[in-house]
């Protein structure tokens, strides 16, 4: 394998072999690098964050669990700077190329494995999502994506970041590969077929621009001939504040984690990242508590709409990916675009996945399923069966 | 020359020959990474202002006007990122050594120039004071430097910072060097002997430190002994309140100045640096308002004081340099309190001069002599007499 998309971390194709065959056997795999592996410094996208640290002894509990099924880990991939971006641009280790779009940015914080998924370096990757870090890089390269539900797949062995929000995802290019994996990962067996009850988030489809929801109107036709559908606002005209609520919630946690470091270590960080840590973090007492109120209701009203049968269909960015080159400013306005609707299944703490399956021209545009709690299995099973026997997503590889 | 100090810009030893010989033939120099010299790209201490300027066709100002006297330039010294910095932290090219305190900082943001003249690689170093650049690294380096009266000496050729706060200074080890190369600088012949008046600015000094008030005392002895003194408070119980405008002033200056570039470029900054960057620089209109009346009065009230005969005597800086690892709260205490003092000069565009008079044990402990407006060569004149004719401060380097 070259890297032709710079979608590792330079110096880091590390080439580990599996612990044994399996049911991942002839799987290549790539882990961001947030994710340890035994021996070699967990770089997390910033050359202060690896000055600061030593290297771990033992591979992360998701590293060993899909070497233990039999597949080989080609290398660790680009994250945004500690995981703090959705964008994918990195000024240190560099921006991975958008396979599928060459002039746009790749998605982030999980760029590197995005990248490398799409393009055909790796079979599947190792992402992390916090507050859209598969999620979003999965819809802008077009590929699959599972951010799990909260707590439901190990974190152990990674960076933590805002911990009520951190999850362990993965990328694939097919249906069919994205089921083993997860079958893998959630130790569980996905059913042959599942055909879900969509409920269409009819705000979340208004947020979106014009380019995402034209892009996804086909694809809503298909499956409202395909399954049941019916559709309803998630938030009776106050989902702006979801976002509001999700940005003092996790910045209140990344702050707490990484204060400490940042005085001690005064580390370097692109303008976009510093921006993170403009204030000190601390967040009033109410406006906290109001967000964490806000939350615990906002999860207890999903609970009740998805509720073993029923799954919610928006877009997973209500934004294409902007360009490579862009400002500063309108990275910071995109990224706040993003999280007005990867902020759902983060307050909550459900379980998403991206689908790959419309463009808007040649810019993969992703429609996103959230299943209920703990639903992780029947959500991938839906994505099987509605790419296999509905060609809603890519089922199974063309090679 | 070996840079046994870090002081040097890396791969930015230039040696570039004096245009002709002159007054100051035989003296080697450096300059500040904020200077231009033709041919190499200014780069002012962060990768990403290298990466998006070209180099510079002519040599700034005050370049030309060294190497047309005879001076040799030897190369190009690190800077704190962008001039934004007192301390001399750079976590990109590195933090020079402070030749006289191996475990305390430079000081800034002409760090390289007063560590290389400091530690003997150069005679004479350019620098910028907008803040208290050139002032602070000679306080802590142990050695004479200028900040000039705001205007009298051109920043054609720099990298502007807070346009109404620039100047160009330099460092010299002795005050018979210093005297040489500020009267080239200025152009004007200075007076063989000048003993000026000094006003003991008490409120200044009841700001320092103890061990910095202890290291200067037996030195104002001597010049109670030399000169006619008084003592006198420059403030009247508000000195606090000068450093609170300098900085809103400051502030609102070089945000304008970097405002754009950050947009275009989401440059790299250490967290310090970042810092001053952390919300959007537009300080309210009556905030900036009554800073620019203040500073007016200010300048007033010194002029009146500081009247061709008079100059102003303080620490250079309240407090000893901090450790090279000191935590970025402790860094962002110290820059706060250096400037405390180092705005007196700044608000009122008077020239300021460190003489190297003391120590705290081995640490170098400076003390200050504004001048009046315009009376650059009478202030070093007035060094030099103090220095020759008192031994308050090195006159002539023994070499």
């Amino acid at each position: 394998m070259q890297d032709t998309l710079g979608a590792f971390v330079p110096g880091a194709i590390l080439r580990r072999p599996p612990h044994r065959s399996g049911p991942l056997s002839g799987l290549s795999f790539a882990v961001k690098d947030l994710f340890d592996v035994a021996g070699d410094v967990t770089g997390c996208g910033n050359p202060d964050w690896a000055a600061s640290h030593d290297a771990p002894e033992t591979d992360a509990w998701a590293v060993d669990v899909l070497r233990r099924a039999g597949a080989a880990l080609t290398g660790k991939t680009i994250t945004d700077e500690i995981s703090l971006g959705l964008l994918g641009i990195n000024k240190f280790d560099g921006t991975p190329l958008n396979p599928r779009a060459p002039d746009r940015v790749p998605g982030g914080s999980s760029s590197g494995s995005a990248s490398a998924v799409a393009g055909g370096l790796v079979d599947v990757a190792l992402g992390t999502d916090s507050g859209g870090s598969v999620r979003t890089p999965a819809s802008f390269c077009g590929i699959y994506g599972l951010r799990p539900t909260h707590g439901r797949i190990s974190v152990a062995g990674l960076m933590a970041q805002a911990p009520t929000f951190d999850t362990v995802g993965y990328f694939a290019r097919d249906a069919l590969t994205f089921g083993r994996v997860g079958g893998v990962l959630l130790g569980e067996q996905l059913a042959d077929a599942l055909h879900p009850e969509i409920v269409i988030a009819s705000d979340c489809f208004a947020l979106a621009d014009e380019p995402v929801r034209l892009a996804l109107e086909p694809v809503i036709e298909r499956l409202r001939k395909a399954v049941p559908t019916t559709a309803a606002a998630l938030a009776k005209g106050e989902l702006l504040e979801w976002g509001r609520h999700q940005r003092i919630l996790q910045k209140s946690e990344f702050h707490a984690t990484f204060r400490d470091w940042i005085d001690r270590v005064n580390p370097r960080f692109s303008s976009e990242v510093a921006g993170a840590f403009a204030d000190d973090g601390r967040i009033a007492a109410q406006d906290l508590a109001a967000a964490k109120g806000f939350r615990e209701v906002a999860s207890k009203r999903l609970d009740d709409v998805l509720d073993g049968r029923r799954m919610l269909c928006l877009p997973t960015s209500p934004i294409l990916p902007i360009a490579r080159d862009a400002r500063l400013s309108e990275m910071r306005a995109a990224v706040h675009r993003i999280v007005d609707l990867t902020c759902i299944a983060g307050l909550t703490g459900l379980p998403q996945v991206n689908l790959p399956v419309a463009t808007s021209g040649p810019i993969p545009v992703g429609l996103s399923l959230i299943g209920w709690r703990g639903g992780d299995a029947s959500l991938l099973a839906a994505a099987q069966t509605l790419a296999k026997e509905f060609s809603i997503g890519l089922y199974e590889e063309l090679s």
